[in-house]
């Protein structure tokens, strides 16, 4: 299956399909409105297109404001809808409401990129018309998106194809999770036409980053036609007339004020390269590039059609939606919706870099190089949080600045910093990539892990990070978060090597640069001896009547959640206060650090928290079900994580959170990968190497995925038995089941089961 | 000294002097602004008149919401600007910002009740003007305040009197200390005129309160004027011509929508009332009432004049800014500016309150009637926070609806529940009012104890209370506060008392009456018995080593507050999640619950935890000089507590915090007062009656006061010996220094000297 593919037209559905059907490249992303309109003001519609990384700025009020709260947050802005396209035959408009139509299909095809939405149209007079829509965000041209409307009709045929810049943000002000205030972002500065090329140069409201796109409409057809543009308002219309047979191609170009110093100039000189270029055109490089992508990334299933086909679903937004240059990262939402005002947060790191440096090492390096590249950013907010030295990274931003307007449950999240951390160290784990780790990720690194050396303090002998807010937003600004510590210990253990082994490294050229990294950034060796003394003085909360790992301090005194009696996701239904003040989850918090620093704890430990915290879970957050299940499967209840999985392929495709309609979510559809190669596969990276522990779900026959690592390629097939080959790249060492094994050619081992006593 | 006089013309003071020469009397406020105005618009003024309990609604905005947040707070609108009357002396407009004038001084006099500024003024002719102010606001007929105008000038007179509606709130967003938003929050409804009776009827913008005013306008000249009335957009001018001597009586009836139902014609019946009255019979009437109220409450101090002047005006600003009817109260600021948006807080209960159950029990009973008659909106409250039962009071308000954006230091304050039972039981103690008690007082009690069973919780047989932040708001969201663990547990043990006291008393009609409120609120004995046993079991945070109490669970484990290198105060210079990391105090937290709830506390622990705290406060609250002071005093450090006393005494006086513009510090002001009957005299009141240890500072030769107790007066002299006489009532048993003695006339003890050994 390599498509998700829709045979009913449900009005009630069509506001979250918006959201599935996005048609993206990690650059542009259009929600799957309907060109031609839903013909009925009862239907609510998103219509939304978005350029990764561009980003207005809006003022954030508070009702008491204090030192230090942002005063703005960067907000990502609607940008001119290129969707519209409206039918007229025989002068009668072509739309769904008057089900008068048949055959209607839509389809996301994964292989070769293209989303096609078709249908037969019926009109007063009796005849039939063959619909057919088309888009295709290019892969490789990625200022590129392009439609084509085809139409077959026996009659007159007229197409409106609209260029609206009157767009406005989707706000709403009971849900938190979406922006309440300033809808309208961006302003119109021109409309050009020459000839068929028309374009539109816009403008972000307070940012003042331009944003220029130029449609270059080419039309196909046997018979004659007649094409005007005309400007009404805020809006540039194209009018097609012809007859029997048009094939629209509306060829559109992107450009912004980030990436170009002068974006109209850049977009028609983008559009003068693909000029002699057609729909089709496009598909045959979108395939090409497609292939090469999915026989290095993609995860198989055996014995289950639909989950394979979820997980491609996955696998196919993932690559949409994820940025690929230093501008740009992966909003909560990618490309296909407004939630979270197009903020980039943690999950990324956490939910998605996991992922995509097992498959797509180059995107996973984009990912880093742009938190790099707002590092100056997290300095500068570090200084407005006091701190003598290091960067605070923001809890969410698009441009580099703090956007979080709640601090505790924003700023406090202060384990963002070993998040970020965490995510190069794992670059290096799976690269050895010494030039990237001195120019970039020894910087970043080092600022952010200077922060714990500012925010921590000893006691009794042992380092305590206080006031800090874990990854479970339902406790917040607490002291000695396992999670925030056990990540802290490991960033700051990682500094310290790291500088060691830059010092010392044999490359005279990388001994050079550090030290010139060094020099600039004021790092000593004295300081380092500190971070490595923190690190082994790090607190780590145990509890030895249960045995577990409290999430904080004062975890365990409090009362639990009365969870039979509440309402659900309690962020909706509960003050804060009243949240906080019980043992309740809404993601993992502990149980994530075991999944991460899997390494350093204890087995039984382990057990014992994914037990305890599981039952408090609500999992109200989309974060929540993927780390569950890897975990599940971690303790071998193989059972309980494909419940997980379920929940987690689930999640989007069927709207089980409500909020499908405010975009994908992302973090969930990166963990679901995860949920295979690290939960099943068991999957695992650190200092020794890498390792597996797979199992197979009681509903699939098997399993296949790949791993880049260290200019190898690994498959590993799990069926009724485990197959591990190596594709290319020199023989190594690798741990199945701890037992350590040399990997030349191929290697078989039994498959264990829940039986064998694990 | 019984006055605040002032010789010198200050242009750079006039802003803070708008405050210190308010003239006020609980209903209305009026600061002390030129009615003739600067003459240059250099000098900024704040032109506020203000009354009491009238309140306007203004939206609340979040940069991000939770449930539960406030979405509408009351903020205390200016009111309808009467204090203008500009002066023409044969043409030429009097004022002081031409130099041109002799003899300048402005008096508040808090004998006769009257404010009196008066200057002489050359005009460019060379003659000379006798011009004089007089202020009133009757403390006998509280809707009522008088403006005398008296000019004495060999030439033509002008006096143009403005009624100005066109008036905004005072806004900065710089300062969350001042409302940053909203400033118009009155609209105008009308202006009449008839004869020489003006008037004006305002309404709230959002709360549709009405406010009147009416205007008699009464003339006293020995020679020909004339009189008119003229309304200009959004003012109503009176202009009134004559010459040698004009005195102009301007009497001003105030009411509000909030306690009329119809405010303005009850405005035109309160001044046909008084239509025969001028300013001096008004003085007449005000000075009997003040002989009066001397005559209970003055404090003396004897060889040192400063203080006794100081102490005196704070005396008379806090008779003139307590509200005395169940609408209103004490605002942060009194009715003398604007500086938190006219709110009510714990301030009353914890700083005023003390002083008024001793000197003024009919005043503290009316406050007292004011939180009874908000109990709806805490109950209604309590039911957004998520609890089943009972009331949790507004951290800020006016009209009883939590008005506090910010809830780590609002909401999460549980512990203003424990003050405001605190003052209701304080009450008892010094009136044994059964009455008063079934009727209003239990009610609120029971009410209000309800929320720690519903926020407290049992861990290992202790009765904790996790996520509250004490009121020292430099430490937010923490476990077991001891002061809010402390004051729950003496506010249960009282519940619980006061429901045997009640169900078991003698008059059966007591009996009846508290029988009905427990059928009312529900509230059975076994709800009681809850109460003592979470009292029991209360968990006292208690440090061996140190032999103090913990701020709460984790205050120790944190670093001390870098003082020496820090900017102040810390909340205008640094986030808040940098203050919470240190152990720092704005304010007393164990400290103020020591001098609360001294019958409960050792007496080394409650001096090791003084001399732990006071060295980690930055007293950046004016609610922390006057309790360390009277602390210092209670540890018999009395060098110390008089310097705390001058500090406390000079706030306003001289402006230490900088702020006074935007009102007084009325906290501050009863902790003064406070700080010579509680701090010197060691004045304390428990269940097992009242106590002195009085001490004599070093600079005072001796000192005064008197206590309201049961139907007795008791005076208390301190000079080198202590002398106590029974004025009125019983004789009863009172301690000094720890030593029963039966008061029946007049007991003598010696003073007392740090020398003694204490």
């Amino acid at each position: 299956m390599w498509h998700l593919k829709h045979n009913n037209y449900k009005t009630d559905r069509l506001l979250e399909e918006e959201s599935l059907f996005t048609v993206a490249n990690g650059y542009i992303g259009v929600r799957g409105c309907f060109e031609e309109g839903y013909g009925s003001e009862n239907i609510a519609s998103i219509r939304g297109s978005y350029i990764n990384g561009l980003y207005d700025r809006v003022p954030l009020y508070y009702a008491e404001s204090a030192y230090g709260f942002p005063q703005e947050a960067d907000k990502q802005p609607r940008i001119i809808d290129t969707q519209t396209c409206k039918i007229y035959l025989d002068g009668e408009q072509a739309n769904l409401s008057t089900h008068k139509f048949s055959d209607y299909s839509r389809c996301l095809d994964y292989k070769n990129g293209v989303y096609t939405r078709s249908y037969s149209y019926r009109t007063e007079t009796g005849k039939e018309a063959i619909i057919q829509f088309r888009r295709l965000a290019s892969l490789k041209f990625i200022n590129i998106f392009i439609y084509e409307i085809a139409v077959k009709y026996d009659g007159q045929i007229r197409l409106v194809s609209v260029l609206d810049s009157g767009i406005e943000n989707y706000t709403n002000e009971y849900d938190p999770r979406v922006g309440s205030t300033h809808a309208k972002l961006m302003e119109l500065k021109g409309f050009k036409v020459e000839q068929n090329r028309v374009s539109c140069l816009m403008e972000t409201v307070r940012s003042k980053l331009e944003q220029a796109t130029v449609v270059d409409y080419k039309i196909n057809s046997k018979h004659e036609y007649e094409i005007n543009h005309v400007v009404q308002s805020n809006k540039l219309i194209t009018q097609i007339d012809g007859n029997q047979t048009i094939v629209l191609d509306k060829l559109c170009v992107f450009t912004d004020g980030l990436r170009y110093e002068f974006a109209e100039n850049s977009a028609n000189d983008l559009a003068d390269c693909v000029k002699n270029m057609y729909f089709d055109d496009f598909v045959k490089y979108q395939a090409e590039y497609l292939s090469k992508c999915w026989d290095h990334s993609d995860i198989r299933i055996v014995g289950c059609k639909k989950n394979q086909a979820e997980i491609r679903y996955m696998l196919y937004q993932l690559l949409q939606n994820t940025g690929t240059d230093k501008y740009s990262n992966v909003s909560a939402k990618g490309l296909s919706g407004e939630g979270y005002e197009g903020h980039y947060f943690w999950d990324t790191e956490i939910y998605i870099l996991p992922l995509l440096q097992m498959v797509q090492p180059e995107t996973a390096r984009k990912l880093l190089e742009y938190r790099y590249n707002i590092l100056p950013s997290a300095i500068i907010r570090a200084r407005e949080l006091g701190h003598d030295k290091g960067a605070t990274y923001p809890w969410r931003t698009i441009s580099g600045i703090e956007s979080s307007g709640y601090f505790p449950a924003g700023t406090a999240q202060y384990h963002i910093n070993a998040d970020i951390a965490y995510a190069f160290i794992q670059h290096f784990l799976f690269n050895q990539d010494y030039n990237f780790l001195v120019e970039m990720g020894a910087e970043v690194i080092y600022q952010t892990a200077r922060i714990w050396l500012e925010i921590g303090n000893y006691s009794n002998g042992q380092f305590m990070i206080n006031s800090v807010t874990g990854p479970d937003e339902y406790t917040a600004l607490v002291n000695n978060n396992y999670y925030t510590n056990s990540m802290a210990k490991y960033h700051l253990y990682w500094a310290e090597k790291i500088f060691k082994m830059l010092s010392q490294h044999n490359d005279i050229n990388i001994r050079k640069a550090h030290k010139n990294l060094c020099a600039r950034i004021d790092m000593k060796c004295d300081e380092v001896a500190k971070m490595l003394n923190a690190s082994e003085a790090m607190f780590l909360p145990y509890d030895s009547d249960l045995k577990i790992n409290p999430q904080d301090d004062s975890f365990l005194q409090k009362p639990v959640w009365p969870f039979e009696k509440s309402k659900y996701p309690l962020l909706l239904n509960y003050h804060p206060l009243t949240i906080y003040r019980y043992q309740v989850n809404k993601q993992p918090d502990t149980v994530l650090s075991h999944f991460l620093l899997e390494e350093y704890t204890n087995e039984n430990v382990m057990r014992n928290s994914y037990d305890y915290y599981e039952k408090l879970s609500t999992h109200d957050s989309s974060l929540s079900a993927c780390i569950h299940g890897i975990m599940a499967a971690r303790i071998c209840d193989i059972n309980r994580a494909y419940s997980y999985f379920e929940q987690t392929v689930s999640l989007d495709l069927e709207n089980t959170h409500g909020n499908t309609k405010d975009g994908l979510h992302m973090a969930n559809i990166g963990g679901a990968s995860l949920m295979v190669i690290s939960g099943f596969g068991g999957f695992r990276i650190n200092e020794k190497g890498i390792s597996l522990r797979p199992q197979l779900p009681a509903r699939w026959k098997g399993y296949e995925f790949k791993i880049q690592y260290r200019n190898r390629e690994i498959k590993v097939s799990v069926s009724d038995k485990i197959t591990v080959n190596l594709l290319s790249g020199e023989p190594l060492q690798i741990t199945i089941w701890d037992k350590k094994h040399l990997l030349s050619d191929t290697l078989n081992q039994p498959l264990h089961t829940a039986n064998d006593g694990l």
